[in-house]
């Protein structure tokens, strides 16, 4: 680690050398537009991930408008507390671009003119046999010592400056001309830098059927216990993922150090995992059927073809997903998937229409695996209470339904239901149905 | 504007009475996950574009991890250059939640316990007949003088205080409960704190049809002559909005403000004018098949369900919305929606074959109009080239049917064709075909 890299503890936030960070790294995109939520700020998600892949730290994100003063202002403060500053935004060749203005006034220096640069520019637009704007000069600026690092797939040269050990690196706001200088400038020289001589590795397990505060309990001492690997929790759409992050010399040392973790958390969180890292439940349901070779159907009344989608989703899906019936009206289910009416006389929303849906989907649908669903979503109640859905599964080795009482609006009822059924066929298959 | 409000030059930035800011409120998003570039910050956009909106004025977004210490530096310096502050995410009931830590610790104030809401809390989980984790009862803390604002969307109460003049605000993480509670409980609350003596009324023309640059071309002149009203265009899942934005002393004179230059817009784009403000498409199918009396079922093979579940997710659907095919495997367009085989034989993804869905989801499912889809969504081509979808509408006036290209990967593919379809629905319904 270079002397340069040295943290001041009194201007620097506690560095955790015992998970070997290295660098701590703030992100501050420029830019009214995005403050004003015309832009999502997507470039500060890709440089926060290949920071973090590489090891660095990132305490703070900050965005701020085209304004000189406050982008002085957060580079000012970003120096006190980071290593190493990335700007994105506000190089450009019009008048609201003062990142260069904003860097030299930070640190104090003036702007120098790049003459040599300036030609190139001017043949640039040469070439392409236009006159090239007065204001495209700006781009020639460059506050005193920094280093204009060319940019292939724009004009707007980035730039790289130490100042006071912090390194400040200004990238382009545009997405393709920013990432492809941070992967081929800005992160090399920032591993160079800190002379990094290790890794970090996440692993994502993925879980169903806990609620984030039984999964957390369960994995309490884990959680409090380590930090390297250090464990984190994810709730989304009903789903529970628990993030194993180790920091190692090499990736080969960063699995050993997960591996046992991963173990522990299998074991303590059971049936309800399903999957690591991008796999998704559909694509985990698609897979278990291609092992069987089986084909799946669906039948869907409240939540109308969601499920058939999500599994079309999957790029092969036709492989094993066969089709389904959304049978929205009540008539429908007899019609078109054989409930009988005397069934469907005593409740729509019940075990016993959602498994002859799942059973009359199979055959008419000619698979070996269906999945049903009914209920109440609401706003106004169908039978049952709001939120009341009814979910049956029908394979070779049985068929099985499950009531569920989700909370929340109709959009969200139905989504959950949607998760929910893609999770119990995989529950079905494995031969595990998830107990409360 | 309350004396509340009143801003000290040396620590409130340049406010604008000129475009009327009346407050400055800045946004803090607390999630290690986001620093990581797991999860993009879309909640700032959605706050950004909500407080501009209404004519509140950000200087600085943040982002921030689940870190007590730089959490209350954040709160911190916010309550030094902001009127009020947004916080989202850190109050739920993890360990790593500890936003209402962090506000306490800013503010010097002690964490209260709300017996009350504890109870409620029990007795959601009771009704959902499970044992509620204690780790749950983190969310009835809340700083002294803090009020809890009860969340219908999730457990998770959000809060609110005041301190020293600034108004601090903490909404869950979870897009769906943190857009209810801004619309609902928070942007009115500003509103009246800020005494807000003008509003800011938007209207938002939607169009389906034609590229932006096609509308942006034909409104040029209204765009570049007017900025009161403004108008400004959003493209987004191949509809296009143009939002007509007016200042006014009352809501009536922004109305009439905003009249005039709907008017022209509506004028100058013709039929590709669907709806205003937040009028979905397949809301303004439902309707026209309300006027008319007609009931609809959906026909789908490449989009597999994704019509449908967009027509069911409209509250009262049931009212003409009778139900669908997804027919994935070739064999079930015969024999689930009577495709004659030689049709089949001529081409699965062509004109022929989707006419003939469309009539047979009308006869099988017994409705007035049915819409069907057959394509090439990829990444492997099928029959045409990916990208090529075909759709055709059926109505007691008559059938048609439409080749669309469609760019982009499957999933976007298969997003476009199911929002083309319902707009194909509705101009076959008002009696217009899109012209290129």
């Amino acid at each position: 680690m270079s002397s340069r890299f040295y943290r001041a503890p009194d201007n620097k936030q506690n560095p955790r050398p015992e998970t070997g960070v290295l660098l701590i790294v703030e992100v501050i995109a420029v830019g009214t537009e995005l403050l004003l939520g015309q832009i999502t700020n997507r470039n500060a998600a890709y440089l926060g991930d290949k920071l973090a892949e590489s090891g660095f730290d990132a305490h703070y994100q900050v965005v701020v408008g085209d304004n000189l003063d406050r982008m002085v202002d957060c580079i000012a403060t970003a120096m006190g507390r980071a290593d190493a500053i990335i700007l994105t935004g506000g190089i450009g060749p019009t008048q609201d671009d003062v990142t260069r203005e904003a860097i030299a006034a930070a640190t104090g220096r003036s702007l120098e003119f790049n003459a040599e640069f300036a030609e190139s520019l001017r043949k640039f637009w040469e070439t392409r046999g236009r006159e090239m704007p007065e204001s495209n000069l700006r781009q020639a600026e460059y506050p005193e010592g920094a280093e204009q690092i060319g940019n292939p797939k724009g004009t707007a040269p980035a730039l790289a400056l130490e100042h006071d050990g912090c390194w400040i690196f200004a990238l382009p706001g545009v997405p393709a001309e920013m990432q492809f200088l941070m992967e081929h400038e800005i992160l090399p020289r920032l591993r160079d830098l800190a002379g990094v001589d290790h890794v970090v590795l996440s692993r994502l397990i993925r879980s169903w059927g806990r609620s984030e505060s039984q999964v957390a309990e369960l994995l309490d001492d884990l959680y409090n216990r380590s930090t390297n690997p250090s464990l984190a929790f994810l709730a989304s759409a009903g789903e529970i993922k628990v993030r194993i992050t180790a920091k190692a010399p090499t990736e080969a040392d960063a699995v050993e150090l997960i591996a046992p973790y991963e173990e522990i958390v299998r074991e303590r969180l059971g049936a309800s995992v399903f999957g690591v890292d991008d796999e998704t439940i559909e694509k985990v349901v698609l897979d278990l059927l291609n092992e069987r070779g089986w084909t799946i159907a669906t039948a869907e009344s409240a939540t109308a073809g969601m499920i058939a989608a999500r599994i079309a989703s999957v790029p092969g899906a036709s492989q094993v997903f066969r089709g389904g019936a959304v049978v929205y009206a009540t008539d429908l289910k007899a019609s078109i998937l054989d409930v009988p009416q005397e069934v469907l006389d005593e409740g729509v929303v019940s075990d016993a229409t959602a498994l002859f849906m799942a059973e009359g989907a199979a055959r008419r649908f000619r698979t070996d695996v269906a999945v049903a669903v009914t209920g109440s979503a609401g706003p106004d109640p169908q039978e049952r209470a709001v939120g009341t859905m009814i979910i049956a599964v029908h394979t070779p080795e049985g068929s099985g339904s499950r009531v569920m009482r989700l909370p929340g609006d109709r959009e969200r009822i139905r989504t959950y239901a949607a998760t929910a059924a893609l999770h119990l066929v995989r529950l079905a298959m494995v031969g595990e149905w998830w107990e409360r």
